[in-house]
């Protein structure tokens, strides 16, 4: 069992299936809980009783929907109904495309129970990475995905100064306390004897911020790399193996191999790969062929907790196995 | 294991909870296989999902809900989405409160799927029973529910003459074989000598046709034994306690031991009680109070299969046990 510090940022995977079911694959669905705020990434149907099964059905204060196809989005309605009649009053962020932002006007009106919670809807924009949201503890980005509809990806970031006051330089320099709110911004000090002091001599380099990114449904898309650069936790879909890869581009998804490939590129500390189609009746087929290309290949089974601690990477699964990275 | 002969009549508990989610309870849903025919009984959030585990994703025949309330619908699209990625072409008879079909114009517009097979919608008359399909084998009836929607039970009744021939009269008083299909349908004979002979000196009562109730979510409405009279299996809803009963009556529900008394007063064979609140964590003590009314009442639990012998009513347990009355 692994220490409990630094246990404030946990990614469950709820449902990691593709558009149809298949045994123990249910639709795409994952709850990530950082420092005290619940985030639900996509909610296929059925991601209430996986809540429940797995995590809890305590108030969720975002929902982050990647696109509106069936598998991504039909547990929501069930999921607004519950709380509704639990009488949830805590209010819900709602992000996504203008497709299923129109659709949720359209649910909302059909819901036999009035919502008991106010619903602030956000459409996220689909040409380019966008900062959808930022406080002293995250920031959460969107990034356009490439696929048959309007799909974005998310991007939960730690928010942490990039620089952390050396107090030895402090002393040393003999800079007023009231100073080190701008030095942590990056401002220059002056010190109690008149003399400029350039910020890098008395910071160092913080530790790279945890973050994880949820890339579906899309094809491959070499140029993420470049937005994704060291992310610590990549889900990326893997509907397809390398040998159907023209079937993947067609439908727009990616292979395996695909999802390994950007994880090297934009080098991740781990790719879990999911939305594996159900006609692959042993998935870690695929994780053997994507871990010929990026070894820390996880496969994102239901019930699996990914803890995002300072020093490492946690995989808890519902079996109670454990891995650490 | 139970003998093959006679096993043309099934109902398989899909899910059989209440309007929020308790582990193990899934939203309600049916499936009944009857000569061929599959019937689709509710469908709540997850049905797809319980079809592929208890029972298989083929084509559905007919598809009957009870009432516009979330927890009885909202697998609906997810199916249709699944059935029309897999190309089904079967068409769907999906009969109805005028609130549900409405909806399903609704959701079939913002389904991003085209449907693969057609939907003939029937709105069901809320007002008295009414015989809703008629063919060689089966008889499918609506009963009008008292709940805080429009709500409708469903009857389905295997459809056999209601008198027998007697060979041995039919040679004794010497009745032209040409004159069968007249006498089954319970017209007199007209021996070879010109002589009548009344009907029932030639035939003799036949069997009690098998027949299945499906009754939520309703209060307890007394009025229905009349329509329920020798059901042989009827499910009821039983939502509470019976020391919750002005809280069911209000809530347009019924408590373990209305079921019981409704079970009773109809004479049906055996009773299957279902949609229990998921404030009780133990729903086998409202079995044990609906057992003091009615002794035959079994609990609807998931995965439960229902076989309607013609001799016999067999329950058989996802677990492997069985239990046979």
């Amino acid at each position: 069992m692994a220490a409990l510090k630094n246990k404030d940022f946990c990614i469950t995977i709820l449902g990691s299936g593709s558009a149809t079911p298949a045994p123990n694959r249910f639709h795409t669905a994952q709850i990530v809980s950082f420092k005290g705020q619940r985030i639900l990434l996509d909610v296929g149907e059925g991601t209430q009783y996986k809540l429940l099964l797995y995590d809890s059905l305590s108030p969720i204060h975002k929902v982050l929907i990647t696109h509106v196809h069936g598998d991504h989005i039909l547990g929501l309605p069930g999921l607004f109904f519950t709380f509704s009649l639990n009488n949830v009053e805590r209010p819900v962020h709602l992000y996504s495309t203008p497709q299923v932002i129109e659709w949720f006007f359209i649910f909302k009106e059909w819901l036999t129970v009035p919502l008991s919670f106010p619903v602030h809807t956000h459409v996220v924009p689909l040409d380019k990475k966008t900062l959808l949201y930022a406080d002293r503890e995250m920031e959460i980005f969107s990034l356009p995905l490439r696929h048959t509809t309007a799909a974005v990806g998310y991007v939960i970031k730690e928010n942490i100064p990039p620089r952390k006051i050396n107090p030895d330089a402090i002393r040393k320099f003999d800079i007023p306390y009231e100073q080190l709110k701008l030095i942590k911004m990056g401002y220059d000090a002056v010190s109690r004897g008149g003399k400029v002091i350039p910020n890098e001599n008395i910071t160092y380099q913080n530790r790279n911020p945890r973050s994880y990114a949820f890339i579906t449904d899309t094809s491959y898309v070499p140029e993420l790399a470049e937005y994704l650069k060291g992310v610590t936790v990549m889900y990326h879909e893997a509907t397809f193996s390398g040998q159907q890869s023209e079937e993947a581009n067609l439908t727009g998804h990616s292979t395996a191999v695909q999802a390994a490939q950007l994880a090297k590129q934009a080098q991740v500390k781990l790719l879990l790969i999911g939305h594996i189609s159900s006609r692959y009746t042993e998935p870690e087929e695929l994780v053997k062929e994507a871990r010929k290309v990026f070894p820390n290949t996880f496969l994102a089974v239901e019930g699996l907790k990914v803890w995002l601690e300072i020093d490492k990477i946690w995989l808890q699964y519902p079996d109670g196995s454990e891995f650490s990275l």
